[in-house]
């Protein structure tokens, strides 16, 4: 069995652990797989993870995790890792072991890779259709599902994406209800010295809002909800304001479609935040197609 | 304020309590939300939940758990509670108290109930759209996205659907492979002897097969992949073999779309289980409309 | 060595894993085995774990976790495993590897065999006395050990018992108090409709309830804390019900002893429960003699 | 309502509260209590905790913390606390809520319950079996069942009896195979040394032993497995070396029944510590008499 | 009572209840506290949390939570917060309720103070002694203490530092060993590449290094264990490349002492890490004077 | 690669994985190591760990399992385990496998070394001061570190200390506020009787309590803030209550400091606990010197 290692980019390897520890303890509590149980415990089997729809691979971490923790003499390889492209009927990999907890771990061990490919699935669509327009990234949000962060942002990266900040920790975010009765000059000023040297992002809803956060020193702006023609003025601004130097970052955000991205992305922004990565990416269907071997 | 109660139906407390903890972990570690420091702390406010697209709501219990985990002293009452209609612009629910903690919780309030919102909706519509053709219930199944288990079914039942087996330890559903070798009559027996009392439910690709799953005694058979027309096919057989009495469950599952669940509703069966209500749900756009009142 | 591979139907992975953890921090917290610690570090042992009452063993799985989360590298191999008879000598396992984390690892893997043999050696004795008089199952209840609930429905099956619903998730089961002000007929309705394909089964304290209850098409009716001439009675009326096709589930409860379940057997019920197979059962006796080996 | 208030001897909150989580998870994943979400919500009801058998009373705040976690608005009061002594039909408290919610905790309640005032009636049987006959006390051991060790060793002080040592890292027990060359003088030594001020007790399975067990300065002996002959040539032995002065302390361990305990108790020593207290006990039968209010 | 708020740059609450969940199960597991048992458990108390030695107060949410989760009904209230100054005799807050729990979470509410007070006393003497050179800020490293990071870095805060990256999911620091291969210059490209709009701090050895990394673009720069001179002529460098507008933060890293800091801050650099604040501060020692009141 | 073994004294597996996973979630959460990340997973690397400072190691435990958890394929050896003493340069370990993995778990590992090495060798530094006067031994307190119990009194223990008791469930303490109203025969007794067999520890101010105390049967007498001249006399008056049997253990406690423990070991007492051991030890310095190898 051929395998393929995986980049050092995905999820960590707890983050793995634990949401595979809970998937499973939510459909075997309390008394396990009631119909494997029924069968012959000495049958094994062959079984190959296979993709039914085109798109990209993520979750094979956890899917690996899945088979091991219900039976860690289980043999999981791949054929195509975290971020590979996969058409239907394109082997991913191959499981092989005794085909009782092989059952047993099948859905968790799909559910994983189904809704974690769908991601990096409508990733990479997104980021397709951003480059028909320009080089604009695409970035994902905290628009992920309540307890897989981790593991979201990971499949968005397999997709091809970027990853907006990972979480309230990571930098700061000034939203208009953060600003109020300070105004963006002193809120920018506040954190870059209650959190110096960390990246300054602030929202803005006019070509204004920029030019005070430009010029108060943020890192980043994002251009929240804006006409293709808003960002363009704002562009222009801003490498007026570059003077040819580094220009801040420009994040466009907002109801950004598959259709409209490309238009988004000619603007000449720099990346372009989708929360529908995470929110809404409907699965990838995968499954597992097995032969009993004994 | 008024408040609506949520009725008894919603997810297990201790599955919400659990759920917004981690959640909470992910997006805090370690440092806290660095934006809302800047703010100062005796600043109030007021914030309306509103629905910005139309649907039906889940996850109120998930909401008022992530503020009071961030700062007991936030109060959240609902206007409309778990399976309500709303509209875009519906008021949902008001949170208020200190405007720092209030946006600290906000994406997390915010994601659980656009997740959950979302399969409430899409449950919705397929409930709709089978009752165009007949009475057939809509199901979910164990496509669930891994760790939500208790809060999607949930959701799921407050769109309209019903729910499928909970977790493997619920009841039997016997596939291919765990017939092989021994035909569907002695499986079935196994299951009566191994697993008393509890449902037995026979995944079927071909009309002989279901008749042997219901004379075998099965409580229900998933007809699998199968056209309307063979549908049809097997619930003719299926009340024939009843003769007037209870028939046994008929269940179409594989690729019902919103398209086709009126037909294969219309064909007299009693259920029609859909992986998408939990695996590829878009979310419910929902907000937060905050006004700070000190 | 020689090994015995544990049946499928054994309690699930991570319960096991999470119920070792637990059991192994309560009895180190904080210091560890301070006793142990006096110990050379270098001495080994073999250590034989031999029944020292007659029985049916259950646990086997928790005392090789209990010594490998101690020390991954003691190794246990099983002469008789789950469900296996003993008689008192009889070998059990065997544990090698050193010495001081083999004491340390001791009682804890003692206390889960003992208590999950006990189980099964009380349900064994049940199961052989319901033999004497009819076919009845012996079924479980969920008046299990907190924290135990899916080793204690394990070491049921390996008593030759089967499992009642494991929790309040699996089935419907109404109570007087579920059906106050409802009546029967109706609950059972509510039953189908909102949780369709799932068993329902209803407590009944005379025949007329249960002739109701059988009428609105419950999976089993149990019949509560009746004599044997009542639950005659009740058969009688059930076959009749029947009128030759499958016969509503006969469940008999309440009080039932090793000297009345026989004739209760007799009477021709499907299943007898019983709460003190898991909330009374005495240890079975179960101890590990050690021979330092260097 | 009257309520009697808890001595501090209980269990530590934390340990109730882990406890009745694990309990309230493993009876309610994952979809919560099927048969109570039919009731109508508004439903209200008092029950009361009755006992069936005469007995002693422990884990109210157990049952407690299962009321408050299922919902925190039912109000349990208790008439009888942790150590009372009851009759069958005695009120031991009262809850009072919500309907559905009640029914939700009771099982769980009551397990702890049933099965902890086992425990403390089976230490206050074996406590006044002892009286007949002497003043020795009654100890628990290790045999508790896995995870509930801090609960039955409170349920054991509600019962009258006292704690031999929490876990191996309370104090040093030494067996024969922890003395296995090095004789029990240099162990006992070493003990002193490695773990200065803590008790040292010594497993003696002759009176020589004992001698030289209590001349190297252990706190306690362990005489195991002894006749009430060979126990009283102990107590001879110890009072004589005791030379008046504070006696090592004599505990008498290994199969003492009922039956037995009394004239063990009569030979003098200070201390019979039995296994069965914790791995054996059946439990005490409690019900929940509930009548809906509304 | 008086009550002094708590700002909102403390620790985040979630972290604050499992670190204070945990210290109370490691010293309560698993018979709680064997003295306090003792005491009559009626009598009540009025405590006060006292400052024995001067310094800055950090860890009061800790203490807070330490007794509400021994005894929720035990009161506190705060006369100094995070953040205040305290003499000798100072009195910060005071405790009220039954004695007995108020002993038993006495030594670790105590633990949390002591441990993070001395942290936020130790941030303060350092940032008073750079602040006699120049402006530099004071920051912490990631070296602290595992499991504290979140509590650790807030009291960093309530000192008057500041926080370095919170963890390696924070932002991008370069070291020798991520660099080797690529250069400084490829490194950073591909640091803006794969984590846009992220702070990308650069270590470096030698004035060459550092003009490199400012000219890839790097957020800040990290001179590590360099002589003041070697940091002057740094600054000197680094305002050059900046040419008026905003210079590359420069940060001095690597053996900063009370005696040193100073100078180092007189350099004109932004930022002294110092790995002490976290790793090496000692307690401030802070005790619990009782007066029993019943 | 050599490798030396750990001794049986170290803390218990599962509080070195448990505070190992800890440590590794605050590090990595959400997004795992953003800057190993870029590197190129197939670099594989072999590193050194080796002292900076002359101490004593404790702790290895904890880095073999942090690098465990990041990447089970990693390697790690020891030359010096916990208890070794070390010079600047000695190398204790060594660690080889990818670049990347180890890269993200070295401050994890090193954080958890240079902690418990800097208790370690403040307790042998302790040790050795209090040899110069004579042969009292140095005990710890529970002045620990919150979540790190087990850790740190290992560590004293590889540091050559000896624990004091290990929490509020070892041993009794009887301090004024137990006292108070008992008086302290009486409050002895209590814990005779309450607590047999169990280390029963008194706080005495003056010469009179510890008679009272002694004289009450006491296991143990810390002698608080007493100057060495009245230690004296307590030593004297204790050796005479001993009339040339076992004398009661005298314990010195409070604010004893290297300066003085030799004078404080020269009156003849057993023992002196000193909170700073881990209240306030500064980390041993140790750093990791890794050569890229592919």
């Amino acid at each position: 069995m051929t395998d393929v290692p995986l980049t050092y980019e995905d999820a960590p390897a707890h983050a793995v652990r634990t949401a595979v520890a809970l998937a499973l303890a939510e459909d075997l509590t309390p008394l396990g797989d009631l119909t494997s149980a029924l069968l012959d415990p000495t049958i094994t089997a062959v079984a190959q993870i296979v993709a039914r729809w085109p798109g990209r691979v993520a979750g094979t971490a956890c899917a690996t995790e899945a088979f091991a923790q219900v039976d860690e003499s289980i043999e999981v390889s791949w054929a195509v890792r975290d971020g590979g492209a996969v058409e239907p009927g394109t082997r991913i990999g191959t499981v092989s072991g005794r085909l009782a907890p092989i059952l047993t771990a099948e859905r968790t061990a799909l559910n994983f890779l189904g809704h974690l490919s769908g991601v990096a699935t409508l990733t990479a669509a997104y980021v397709a259709a951003a480059a028909t327009g320009g080089s604009a990234q695409v970035w994902d949000t905290r628009k992920t599902t309540p307890g897989l962060r981790a593991l979201e942002k990971a499949a968005v990266r397999a997709g091809g994406g970027r990853n907006h900040r990972g979480n309230l920790s990571d930098w700061v975010l000034l939203k208009d209800n953060h600003i109020v009765g300070l105004g963006i000059t002193e809120a920018v000023r506040r954190c870059h010295d209650r959190w110096p040297a960390r990246t300054v992002h602030v929202e803005c809803d006019r070509l204004d809002q920029m030019t005070e956060a430009i010029t108060a020193g943020a890192t980043a702006v994002l251009l929240d909800n804006m006409s293709t023609d808003e960002v363009t003025a704002c562009v222009i601004e801003a490498d007026r304001l570059a003077a040819g130097g580094r220009r801040c970052l420009l994040e466009v955000s907002g109801g950004v479609t598959l259709e409209s991205i490309g238009a988004y992305s000619a603007t000449g922004v720099d990346l372009i935040s989708v929360g529908r990565l995470t929110d809404s990416a409907p699965i990838l269907d995968i499954g597992l197609d097995i032969e009993p071997t004994s």
